[in-house]
C-alpha cells in the first residue's frame, strides 16, 4: 500500500533577494494550490542554466522588465505530480507521474506560432523563473497540458538539463537539415550545449560530427562521439576562418561541412563558420553573445549567394522536441555531464559560473 | 517546302575589344562547328544584363581572372538550332527547335552540386560570355543536353531576359519557402528582377506581394500584381528599418511578412529586411553589391534566434527552374518589361546602364 | 450604445428523435452555461453535411456506437460568442466575435497527433453532433482555444460549409504536394467538395486544375477555375481508366498529372486514378465509400513502384488549415455554392440529400 | 612502376544461349572500344540478382520485349576503368579508378525525371543486361558520367550487390520519411534486401528497426541491428494482420510504427502492413510479386484516410543514392551477406535461386 501524499503548507525556495546581483536566499514560501488545468509538482531536481544568471543579474537585454524581488528562478525542474487541479481529467498526466518544467513553462495554444508547431515561440508564452515562479524550490505549479512527461530510463538529475540544453541542441540539429551520413561541425563541442549536440548528432541522428573547442576538451568531445576534433587554439583568429575552413575541407572530402552549429556565444566562432560550409550548407545560430547585442559580420550576401548558404536561427525547441530528446536519453543515446549540488549552494554555483569555473552543468538536489 | 538552312562561314559578333572598359565592337568572326554533344544555334535575341557590365569592366571581384580581349559577352540568348554535332541522336532537341543559352551555359553533370539538383552551382560550370563565347553574336554553340527549350507562346525577345532574371527570381521565390496565401515583401519590386518576382509571385504562386521601391515605380509594381506598394523614399534610412517594419506589420495582420526577397544590390535594403519578418520568416538574398564585397550587418544572432529567422542565399537557379519559369511565361503569367535595340547599340546600352538611365531590360535584336 | 446580450433559458434545436432513421424534430432545449475554458455561441447558420446523414442513420460504420436519441446533430456552425466561461481571459476570443464549430469540435492538445500538428486526428477528439451536441440549434458550447475565428469578408452562410468541406479539400490539396504550375486532376470536380477544391486549387494555389465529373457539371467546374473539363460519361468504365489516362496525358504535355484528388466516394474513380499520374505522382484519397468499407483494388505495388507513386489518405484538416481556408475565402478566392433553408426544413433536406436531389450545399438559417 | 594495361581482343562472357530458360554459356566475345563519353571497365565481380532471373526467363512481364539470344546479363558489376573514350577529359573518372555498373546503366540527363533528381526513372534509361550488355563478363562499357565511383574501404565483392540491393533499400528508407528515433518495420528483414535495410536503417540512419521474417532468420536480423524480431510463423495469416499489428503496437508505445517497408514480394506481407502503422504512417512498397501482376487489396481508402496513411512506391534509387550507400559501406555501416562463386557456376546459381536454396547474395568472381 502506498503511503498517502502529504503536501506541506510551506516549502523551501531559493528566492532572488537582491535582484540585479548574484544573490539568492533559501527560505520558506507558501505552497500554492493548483488552479484549473494545473498540476502541483514536488520537484526533486533543477538544473542551473546560464540564462538564470542573465535573468537574475538583469544582464539579458531581451527581457522586457527587470527581475522582481522575491521571484524564484530556475527552468529545468523535475519532480512528481502530487495534486491535480480541476479540469485535468482528460489528460494523460496522473498523480505520481514524473514530469518536467522547462524554459517556456506554458503557452496559449492559439497564437500563430502555437498553431504552426512552434510553441517555443508562443506570443503569450511564460518563462519559468521570470514570469512565473521557477524551479529552484520544492513545489511548483505547471499546466497539465504542457509539463513534459519524463520516461523511465532517465534519472531525474539527468532529465533536468536535458529539458533545456538537450532540447535546444536537438531542435538545432533538426533545423540544420543535415541527413544521416552528413558532416556537421559543432562549434563549442565541449561545452554544456556542445557535448549534448555531439552525442545526439553522432549517436542519435547518424551524423558525422567534427567538434571544435579548446584542446582541453578533446577527450570529452571524442567520448561524446565526434569523428574528429579541432583544437581552436592552434588556428589563427584573424584570418576570417580561412585556416580552419581548409582543415574542415580536408576532413570532408574537399567539400566542406553540410552544417555548422554554433553552440558557443562567441562572435569569433560565428565569423569562422560560413567558410567551413559546402554549397547549400546551413549555419545554425544557437549561442547568443551576452551584454549589448552587437551585430556581427558573418553575413555578407556575396558568399552566401554563390554557395547558396542558409543561416538559421534556432530557439529553445518545442514540446515535441522535448519528448523526443528525452526518448533518446531513455535509450542511452545522450547523457549530460553533470555535477549535483545542494540547494543552499546556489549562490556559490552562480559565482563559480560567472568565473567560468564550472565543469559540466550543475543540478540542484532539492530534497 | 522549307528552304534549306544555310550556315555562313562568318557571322557578326559584338566583341570586347578593350576589356576593363565600356567598349564593344561589332565584327565578323568565324562560325564554329558543333563538337560531340553540341548544337549550333542561330541566335536572334540576347538580353543585356548588369552582370555582363561587371564581367566586361572587371568590376565583379568574384571571377577568377579578367575578361580576355576578343571574348564575346552575353548570357541571355535565344535562337534556333541549325546543326547538331555527333552524339545528339538520343536527346529531344532537333534542328529547327528554339532554345536558349543562360548564365551557366554548360555543366559537368557529375559533381556533387549537379547530383544534388543544384546544377546552377556546378563545380565545373561554364559561364556564358566569360569562359565561353557568349550571346552577343549571331551563332553560338551549346551542349545539346543543357540548352533550354523555349515553349510556344513566349516570344524570343521575352524569353531572353527570362532565362536569367526570370529564372533567378523564380528560384528565389521557391527558396523563400513561402506558401500560397503568404505575404512576401519584394525589395526593389520595380527593378529588372523585382517586377518579374512580383508577377511570378502574385500571379503564378498565389503569394500576396508587398512591393518596395521608389515612388516612381508604384504603377509598374501594382500592375505587376502587388497587393501593396511601399514608397521607400517616405521612410527614414537610419532607423534600422523600424518604421518600414511597423508598416509591413500593419499590412500583414500584425505579424510581419513570411518572407522578404531582396532583389536590389543595396545594403540599406538588407539592413531593413529582418525586422519586417514574422517568426520563422525567411530572408532571401539575391542582389549583390558591386565593387568590394563589403560585409553587411544584417545578421545579428540574437533577433535571428528569437524569431527563428532563416537567411537564404539564392543563386541563378537550375535547369528545371528555367523550364518552369518559361512554362509560366507561356501561360502569360510573367511578361518582362523590355526595350529592343539593334546589336550595334550595345556600347551605348552599357553606358546608359552605367548611368542608371535604362527603363526595363534591354534585348538586342541580332538579326 | 450596444444593447445588452440576453441569453434565453431555452432555445430551438433540431434533435434526432428517432435515431437510425431520417427524422429530426425542432423543439426547445435548455441553454447550457459555459464551463471552464468554454464559450457559449449564438449560432446563426449551420451547414448540412452528408456525414450528418451517416451519423443520424447509423450507416457510417467507423463510429464506435449508434447515435443517441435526443442528440443534436450538425458540425458546420457559425455564430457569435455571447458568453465566456472562467479561464478564457488570456485567449484572443471575446464576446461578440464571430466563430465557427467544425467536425472535430475539441481536442486534448497533448496526444501525439496533437503534438505533431495533426489535431484533426486527435486521439481524444470530440466530433460535433455525435459526441457533443452539434450545430443544428441556436446555442452551442465550444472550447475557447479551439473554435475557429471567422474573418471579416466571409458571410456566415458561406463560412459554415467552408469549415468542413473547405478545410477538407484545402488539406487534401496541401497533402498532394503539388506546386504552383502543376497539373492536378479533381475527380468529382462539380460536387460539394470538388468545386471548392477546384476554386482553391486554381485561384488560390496556382494549380492547373483538370476537373472530372458528369457532363451536367461542366459549367460549374469551368466557372470554378478548371483549365479543362473531362466528361466522365464519355469514357468506358471497364478499361481500368486507360482511355481517361490517355486523355489526361494529352492535356499535360504527355506526362500525366502531378496529382489526382478523388473527392467523390466512388470506387470507379479510385480505380481510374493511378494511370493518370506521372512519375512521382500523388493520389490523394478524400471520398469514402459508404456502407460496408469494402476494399478497393487501386493499389497494385508494381505500377506504384515503377512510377514511384504516392497514395495519401487525407482526413478533415486541422485548426490552421481552417484558418487558412477562411483567409482565402475572405479574399474572394473560394465561394461555396449554397442554398439557405429554414431550420424546420432539416428532415426534408436530409430526404432530398438521400435521393441525390440537392443542388449545392444546404445551409440552415437558425435565426 | 605500374605495368602497362593490356586489353585483350576478346574476353569471357556468360551469354544467354537459350533465352526464356535457365541457361547461360561462358564463351569468348569481342571486347568493345569505348565511344564518345564512354569508359571501358575490366570487371572483377558481378552480383547475381533475382531480376536477372526474371529477365532471362521472360517471367517479368513489365519489360517490353523478350530477352535476345546472345545477350549478356547482369547489373551489379564492379571493376577498374582501363580505357577512356573521347570526350572524357572533364570528368573525375580516370584510368585505374574502381567503378560500378548498376541496374540503370545510363540515362539521358534531359527528361523530366532526370531533371527532377529521379534519374532512376529516366524515360530513356538503359537497363544493364537487357538493353545493353551486362556485367556477367570481364569487360563492359559504361557512360563516364554515370558509372558509380567505388570508395576505398569497400571490397569489390561487397560493392557489387550494394549497387542494386543496397541502393534500393537506401532509397526506400529515405522515401519512408522516417526520422532518427522512429520505429520502422522491415518486412522480410532476413532477405537479400531486408538485411541491408536493417543494417542501414539501424546503424546508418538511427532508426529503431523491427524485423519480420521466418524464425530461422532471427539471428541474422538481430545481428543486422534490429531492436526487435517478429517470427511471422507464429501469427495467423488470415486475420488481415490484426495480431501482428497488436504486437507491433506493444513494441512501439501503443502507437504503431512510423513506417513499414515491405522488402519481400509477398502479397500477405502487403496485406498486413497498414494495420501496423500509426497516424501519418508510411508504407513503402519495394518487393514486387512475380508472374502476373495481380492487384492486391491492401489499400482501402477508409483506414488510409482516417489515419492519414501514405503508400509510397520506391524504385531502384538514383546516382546520388548509390554514392551515399557506398559511403555508408565504406564506413562499415552496411556489409552484405555474400557468397562468392566462379563465373562458370552461373547457371547452377540461377537453378539454386529458383529452388530458394541460396543463402545470401551470390557474387561472381570474373577473374
Amino acid at each position: 500500500m502506498e503511503s498517502p501524499i502529504v503536501i506541506p503548507k510551506q516549502h523551501k525556495a531559493a528566492v532572488y533577494d537582491n535582484p540585479g546581483t548574484v544573490s539568492t536566499e533559501v527560505k520558506l514560501v507558501d505552497t500554492p494550490e493548483p488552479g484549473y488545468g494545473q498540476v502541483l509538482i514536488n520537484l526533486t531536481h533543477s538544473g542551473v542554466c546560464h540564462s538564470d544568471f542573465g535573468v537574475m543579474t538583469n544582464s539579458w537585454k531581451v527581457l522586457p522588465y527587470p527581475i522582481q524581488p522575491g521571484q524564484v528562478g530556475g527552468h529545468e525542474g523535475v519532480g512528481k505530480v502530487v495534486k491535480l487541479g480541476p479540469g485535468c481529467e482528460n489528460v494523460q498526466v496522473k498523480v505520481g507521474d514524473r514530469v518536467g518544467v522547462k524554459w517556456v513553462s506554458g503557452v496559449c495554444g492559439t497564437c500563430l506560432p502555437c498553431l504552426s508547431g512552434s510553441d517555443g515561440l508562443c506570443l503569450n508564452g511564460k518563462i519559468s523563473g521570470y514570469y512565473t515562479p521557477g524551479t529552484f524550490q520544492q513545489y511548483v505549479l505547471g499546466p497539465v497540458d504542457y509539463v513534459t512527461p519524463i520516461p523511465e530510463g532517465v534519472s531525474s538529475e539527468a532529465a533536468a538539463p536535458l529539458l533545456c540544453a538537450g532540447v535546444t541542441v536537438y531542435a538545432a540539429l533538426r533545423r540544420s537539415r543535415a541527413q544521416a551520413g552528413n558532416f556537421v561541425v559543432i562549434s563549442g563541442a565541449g561545452g554544456g550545449l556542445g557535448h549534448l549536440a555531439t552525442q545526439l548528432g553522432s549517436r542519435g541522428l547518424g551524423l558525422r560530427i567534427i567538434g571544435i573547442d579548446h584542446g582541453s576538451k578533446a577527450d570529452l568531445v571524442k567520448e561524446s562521439g565526434a569523428e574528429a576534433f579541432i583544437d581552436i587554439t592552434k588556428f589563427p583568429k584573424d584570418d576570417n576562418g580561412a585556416a580552419i575552413a581548409e582543415h574542415v575541407k580536408s576532413l570532408t572530402g574537399g567539400h566542406g561541412a553540410h552544417a555548422v552549429i554554433v553552440c558557443t556565444a562567441s562572435n569569433v566562432a560565428y565569423g569562422q563558420a560560413i567558410p567551413m560550409l559546402r554549397f547549400n550548407g546551413v549555419l545554425v545560430c544557437v549561442g547568443i553573445p551576452e551584454g549589448e547585442l552587437e551585430a556581427i559580420r558573418t553575413a555578407s550576401p556575396a558568399p552566401i549567394i554563390f554557395k547558396q548558404i542558409s543561416i538559421e536561427g534556432s530557439a529553445v525547441g518545442n514540446r515535441r522536441d522535448a519528448i523526443e530528446t528525452l526518448d533518446f536519453a531513455a535509450r542511452g543515446v545522450v547523457t549530460p555531464h553533470i555535477q549535483v549540488e545542494k540547494m543552499d549552494k546556489l549562490t556559490a554555483v552562480f559565482e563559480e559560473m560567472h568565473r567560468g569555473q564550472l565543469n559540466g552543468r550543475v543540478v540542484l538536489d532539492l530534497s
